[in-house]
């Protein structure tokens, strides 16, 4: 096992940080320099961290003295939420907006608004703070994890750095298996972004297994022994409520939330309201002393086309709304779950939903997956369906692998994964117009125009795949220099015949200055002025 | 090299044949039968054809004796579009109306109104005919062609058959390399889906590949010669008016159609009207004496994100629907070109300016991308781009594979594009509630729940993927009939749980009865009307 992680994914890019002062103390902010062959460079958002030289050892305390200078303000709540409510910006609000090229008090007031938050546990000082929120970039989420079945400690912490290398913003661990605290320590304090987890899990395997063994107060034992340990956002499955339960019967896939059927099961068995919902408050109380955000599951979330949009999930959603508010009351930092399998014209009446119920409280949907026809590719058919969603405002997009539905995904697996979801995240940013979107696309495509091959792959969202498979066709080192490709070879190069255009044009005295002169439609109307028609 | 084909893409599938009259002919539609483990099955829409024992031969003349009888009726004109605006249903129009589940009359009327086209060249009696148009099943084309780079004959026609059997309805045959009479022929006679191609490719070949050497006479050959061979529709970039050249001079990626860049040449270097335009009635004279069908290029589509929705794009497309009406005047067939690459939220500006200048005539566009930062995945960009644009109206998608602007794609990148666009497809045609599309993801899903894992396979667009990454995590055979996953576990799996949920509600009481008795907001408003408060 290779214990320096990290790699940099990209032959000619490095990690850089830039400098910005904040209340007196120096917030270095990272970001990746990709360096172009004519003299120009790119930096782009990069969530993979500093990089460990051994993983033993973890990586440094970067927050450390910003949470020890700002313990005296708290009284007992640390939230993010809680200093921005009071008009105080942290270093992580600083930092987050130097991330996004956006101004700190913007950060402030959307985090202070409940639209955006900032998973930042105390307990987790490594963490570099980025932002979930509609106005922010979107985000992505890889899921991690070992189940009893499969998979070791070295394996999911090779896969939180691999997921981060690819872009993943935030990763869920999910592991259901054995030596989930071990693994989950592991994992903390290797992960420079924020850590989520599922604590139900973890709680049914403390009760043996059996969901009607289970109580609040083992749930609250887990949160605090995984609040401790720095987990940043809990799943927790407070909205499946009673009555929802039988809505749930007629379905064509049921209940397909893990967290979700295991609370319908505790509330069936006892005939009882959900205690997550219940003793909600007293789940709060825990979450603000460690400043971990709740993502409020959706338990009874569709898991096919069939049962999109139902009066399960939309009772569910209304619930999470009420639990929300309830939150904020404590300046408990909250996102919002969503679905799963919804077809593409019943996508948007989700986010509406959600942002009027929810009070614009972040949306993190999984997927969705447009079809269901397609086992082996969801991390296509759902990368439809997040585009789509991230442009209509959800904040967060947690990615689905190939093998979604069939099994563990491995390494490759998660790299596929995070990539249609960056691909998706990012389509989404330039649909919305984030400042910082298309200058990556802009330079991608005036490289692919120039021909600057090895450019065109460095800018890519993976070179190494990109370079081999330009070479799979044209492995001569001279091909990357040339100014043709093995589409169309020499003869036929449209962007070879448009410089011709353009030399030809400017030859002609039909330059760029005529194009800005005379718009499309003065020129038609001069056309058909001259008489000019067809078949004169 | 093996020259029987089209080996069944599924272990438990067959083509099966439904028998269907039409003016004393019997006409025996495909499909494919998927047969499930409890007893059921379902048959799919299927382009594969019926296979060949031998390449060399091709495929039997199904439509031939249509094709004869029909004959004495059309006067020089033998379009499916004459022929519907006459009142008469043709054999083709009743065999594609079966293969989509609805009337031979309404597809009659879907053509004459020039909302639907039925690309089917008379020298093409090979096809299985099928329908293009927003009111049918969304269509996907996969594109083939040797280039001067790469590529033999017999790997082109192994693409022809790889291609269909993963379910591309048409193929585009775009070599521009040696060879390229015989390839073509090779195709055509092997092909039961309709062939495209782009004329000026060839024609440009003729005058030795210097764009200001061509000539309509020099095309018009060409056109016959492609028409006599029985290509089923022709790309043709009539719309690139030497006025709109100058509009591309200031783009990131200037003109990056071959077919546009071409002729752009040829404007700019005669200073005189592109003859595709102004000799256009001549071209209508060839399609309609063989039934081409029009797929008028967009010459001047974008080639990036910063470039979409230009003047240049807007403009061309104006002259598009200008050249539609000039084609329907000769009841010539006519699908339009699009773009190319385009952001999310200009998308639907697209369709509804198309429809709008081009008169509903069939759109067919290239993707979309939705962003340029991914080469290696532009199947997947441009899936997301085509899953929208599909379900805003367009009538075929054009595939795009991993390598796209990285080299010319081998066997699986064909197989990656056509799955891609499978998805896409299918998702805008749950979408737009085709009344066929949804029976599958319901078949699919409810062999999910019941842990029918070979139905799931088998119902799935990739079997053999789908089998594989499940044997990657749980190989033993056990494990097909097992009543849980490698994802969860035994004790984990919540379609288990939820079979508990069923079962513990049932015995309850509350079951389906109740849920359609009481809909959500009576239940939501019968616990509060009870007081059943938070915190009671």
């Amino acid at each position: 096992m290779d214990h320096s992680v990290n790699p940099a994914p990209r032959a000619r890019s490095h990690k850089v940080y830039s400098e910005v002062e904040h209340a007196g103390t120096i917030l270095r902010i990272p970001a990746r320099r990709i360096e172009l062959s004519n003299g120009d460079s790119l930096d782009v958002y990069d969530s993979s961290g500093p990089g460990s030289a051994d993983r033993r050892t973890g990586l440094p305390a970067l927050r450390q003295p910003w949470i020890e200078r700002r313990r005296p303000l708290g009284q007992g709540n640390v939230t993010q939420m809680h200093f921005a409510r009071r008009g105080i910006v942290t270093e992580e609000m600083a930092f987050a907006a130097a991330r996004e090229g956006l101004s700190a008090e913007f950060v402030r007031a959307e985090i202070a608004a409940g639209r955006a938050i900032l998973p930042a546990n105390i307990r987790h000082p490594e963490l570099e703070p980025m932002l979930i929120g509609r106005n922010f970039l979107v985000k992505i989420n890889a899921n991690i994890g070992n189940s009893s079945v499969a998979s070791s400690i070295d394996e999911e912490v090779e896969k939180l750095s691999w997921s981060t290398r690819w872009g993943a913003d935030t990763v869920m661990d999910l592991s259901t298996g054995r030596n989930i605290h071990e693994t989950r320590e592991w994992i903390l304090r290797n992960s420079a972004v924020p850590i989520g987890t599922v604590p139900i899990y973890q709680a049914l395997e403390k009760v043996g297994g059996r969901p009607e063994k289970l109580d609040i107060e083992v749930f609250l034992e887990t949160l605090i022994e995984q609040a401790e340990q720095g987990v940043d956002y809990f799943t927790i499955h407070a909205g499946v409520l009673l009555r929802y339960v039988p809505l749930t019967a007629g379905r064509v896939t049921g209940i397909v939330s893990r967290g979700g059927s295991i609370m319908a099961k505790w509330c069936l068995a006892h005939h009882r309201e959900n205690f997550l919902y219940t003793e909600f408050e007293r789940i709060c109380e825990v979450l603000k002393r460690y400043d971990v955000s709740f993502s409020l599951g959706d338990g009874l979330r569709p898991g096919c086309i069939a049962d999109a949009n139902d009066a399960a999930q939309f009772g569910e959603l209304e619930t999470l709304g009420e639990l929300t508010e309830i939150a904020w009351k404590h300046d408990v930092q909250v996102m919002i779950e969503g679905p799963g399998h919804v077809p593409l014209h019943k996508i948007k009446e989700n986010v509406e939903l959600q942002m009027k119920l929810c009070k614009e409280a972040p949306f993190y949907t999984l997927g969705p997956l447009v079809t269901d026809i397609a086992p082996g590719y969801d991390h296509i058919t759902s990368a439809v369906g997040a585009a789509m969603i991230g442009w209509f405002g959800t904040a967060m997009l947690c990615y689905v692998t190939p093998k979604e539905h069939l099994g563990l995904p491995d390494r490759d697996d998660v790299k596929q994964g995070v990539i249609a979801y960056k691909i998706a995240a990012h389509a989404a940013d330039l649909a919305k117009g984030h400042p910082l979107a298309q200058r990556r696309d802009d330079a991608l495509s005036k490289a692919r125009f120039e021909f600057r091959w090895e450019d065109q792959f460095e800018l890519g969202l993976d070179p190494e795949t990109a370079r081999k498979y330009h070479d799979a066709t044209l492995p001569q080192d001279g091909a990357k220099t040339a100014h043709f490709c093995s589409m169309c070879g020499p003869h036929f190069c449209s962007m070879k015949i448009t410089d011709d255009v353009r030399r030809i044009a400017a030859e002609n005295g039909v330059g760029e200055r005529e194009i800005v002169e005379q718009g499309l439609r003065e020129k038609s109307a001069e056309f058909v002025a001259h008489g000019a028609k067809l078949y004169s």
